[in-house]
């Protein structure tokens, strides 16, 4: 084996089957957005660094992000997350869309992380919005379109689960504990986000650690462990009815540890899982007050959410549900017999085409063995064969690779028998 | 109006209509190339340097592209082109693979050039080649599939065409002349390549300056003005045969003046061309006898070419054959008459989608003429109202916005209503 130039760490490369199965999760992303009437969109792939020094936590940007000078000396940022670029959208035409705007998009992403199963240094992510609503009949629509992508990838609420928590309802358990200053809570919804990456008795001297007393300790702990607290928020009350209403209910659950790691969420927040001893984060979200002040727009309140496509298709394999794809779009070959036939083989294949079949040719003068050899192990159903016989008499052999039939049919009539064959 | 961070030089943003031609773009493209049995797959986006300085040529890599070290130190490149990885790709699995192998592609590539009319620094690229195939009737499938891409965008023979030429052709030419190293060819091909972009006495004075003769300039003008050279050529002829029986000869033109850029050439080369004053380049490709030996795999055949995303709606505008695009996946809005029978209009929502019937619902509480006014402005054709009485007698009325008529159906047959109504 020579030494062939490898790809770059955490870079995937997508053959037919990869590219086949991204493109089926596409497809269902693509189908569910429609469902619920949402545009497709998307921002540039290179940002300036300014634009996520506004918004995005600082360890997105200075510790996991491609930096880089360009040609011009200007500091460039592959694209970690889409929310900036489409609080700048937003921003840039504020007066002129038109409200509620329904958004959605799928694109590469790049983060500088430690390369291992469910993460890569270039990955693609749905983003989906909801902006210039501010209730929770909205986010509850967010919430919907998670669980009925999950339907669609044929995951079943026993096997995911999308968590909620509402950021509001945090705050005041929190002012009830005595946490009181912005930085106190800050610190706080740390310490909640983080209660899953250590174990009990770290997790607790970190609390101790980090300020807090052992009475606030036991109240945190009462807080993370009561699963009925919603049920003092009239607004995620209502949330759950509309859930009720929009047939998804029995997909989330309500969990106080649930409180996502960006500052800029300000009301319900939410994290899909999947119900294993694993357990991965497959897409999270929630409500933002104010998208676009930060950008230079004036405030403006939404929902939205974000998946990566790296978790999921190790989910689905843990499940078994992984689909099974057709990889070659033609499901006809048309062989060619010699040289002098090659041009009426062409004629055939064209026929198909201008009647919207896709069709392959054998591309050179080959062995009929051989041609037949390629169109099953490339998976073709139907072979046309045309011999000079065939040219003279404007007919053709179609051999079925399934049943090992064939049938002899006129030119003329090619389209029509292909069609009934399929 | 506010500062808003702008967007990096020379990248584009896609509100829902720039997406829209994008999407209808790529679909047409997908379209096409499966018509032909082309599977899609997918490269990374980044690349080390190592892998272009191998097969690019000099300028495209050391001048034209986005060099940068990566936080561990190494040079990363944002690909210019999908050549050289597609050559890995194939040279990593040379013997798995079943040949010919058909492949296509649709995705970002970056150039640090100058932004103008045409260029942008971000675009996307649609790649497609046929390997393993080393005859002209291989070269005329992607010619064949060039020009029905053409006539699925509703872009005639009499506005652009696909001017075609031989490299082995010219090389005889050469030999004729006189011009015998492999230096001079070089040298040769890349006048030919530059006639377009300079005027005659600047290009002659050009050619007299790289060291030939006024003799060979004279041999030289007098090849490039021969409409009829390649009736010498067998396999050229072989090549227009294969053309004519695809059914696309209208589209092709011989011209001695296209040569290509690319040193990785070998035989024929083409280049469409809109049929205007202005006349720009649409896309490119050819012939190549090595794809995969300077990445370190063996040498194996094929054709291909590639088309960028941003020349092509310039000539659609200019032809007035840009088509008009629905912005809105959803026909239905289902209004909210009050919080009271907020979770009776998500039940009809849901009930549409789940028979497959794509629905907004006015996410919040407003007058009912604000939301009948928003259906107007999104391009909404079917509105529902259900208020309490409706809701009580499991009735709904729906209004068609263009006729204005307004009906009261049963909610268990909505679906069917409606679906008799699109």
């Amino acid at each position: 084996m020579k030494n062939i130039i490898q790809s770059v760490k955490g870079t995937r490369e997508f053959y037919p089957p990869e590219m086949a199965l991204r493109k089926w999760m596409y497809g269902k992303i693509t189908e569910v957005s429609h469902s619920f009437g949402y545009q497709e969109y998307d921002g540039p792939f290179l940002e300036s660094i300014e634009l996520y020094a506004a918004k995005s936590g600082e360890e997105l940007v200075k510790e996991q992000s491609f930096v880089f000078p360009d040609r011009g000396g200007n500091l460039i940022t592959l694209r970690p997350e889409l929310t900036p670029s489409l609080a700048r959208m937003i921003a840039q035409r504020q007066n002129q869309l038109v409200y509620p705007i329904r958004w959605w998009s799928f694109g590469p992403f790049w983060r500088y992380e430690k390369p291992q199963k469910g993460r890569t240094r270039e990955f693609f992510q749905w983003n989906i919005d909801l902006i210039g609503v501010d209730c929770p009949e909205g986010d509850a629509e967010l919430v919907a379109i998670a669980a009925e992508f999950f339907k669609a990838v044929n995951l079943t609420s026993s096997e995911v689960k999308i968590l909620v928590n509402d950021r509001r309802l945090m705050d005041q358990q929190m002012v009830k504990l005595g946490v009181t200053s912005m930085d106190q809570k800050k610190s706080m919804l740390s310490i909640i986000d983080r209660r899953d990456k250590l174990s009990v008795t770290d997790w607790e001297s970190y609390v101790l650690e980090s300020g807090f007393t052992s009475e606030q300790l036991d109240g945190l702990k009462a807080i993370l462990n009561d699963k009925e607290l919603y049920k003092s928020s009239p607004e995620v009350m209502r949330f759950f009815n509309a859930l009720e209403a929009l047939g998804v209910a029995d997909y989330v659950v309500y969990d106080p540890r649930v409180v996502r790691g960006l500052d800029y969420y300000t009301g319900i927040v939410f994290e899909a899982r999947d119900v294993s001893e694993s357990s991965r984060a497959i897409l999270g979200g929630g409500h933002y007050g104010n998208l676009v002040e930060e950008v230079g727009g004036d405030s403006i309140a939404g929902v939205g959410f974000a998946m990566g496509d790296v978790v999921l298709p190790l989910i689905l394999e843990e499940f078994g549900k992984l689909p099974e794809l057709v990889l070659n779009p033609a499901k006809v070959l048309v062989t060619v017999f010699n040289a002098e036939c090659h041009a009426y083989s062409l004629k055939i294949a064209t026929k198909l085409r201008e009647a919207g079949i896709n069709v392959l040719v054998y591309p050179e003068i080959a062995k009929i063995g051989k041609q037949f050899k390629y169109a099953d192990r490339v998976g073709v159903q139907y072979v046309i064969v045309a011999g000079p016989d065939e040219r003279d008499q404007e007919i053709l052999q179609i051999k079925d690779m399934q049943s090992g039939e064939q049938s002899s049919v006129k030119i003329s009539e090619v389209v029509e028998a292909i069609k009934k064959l399929m």
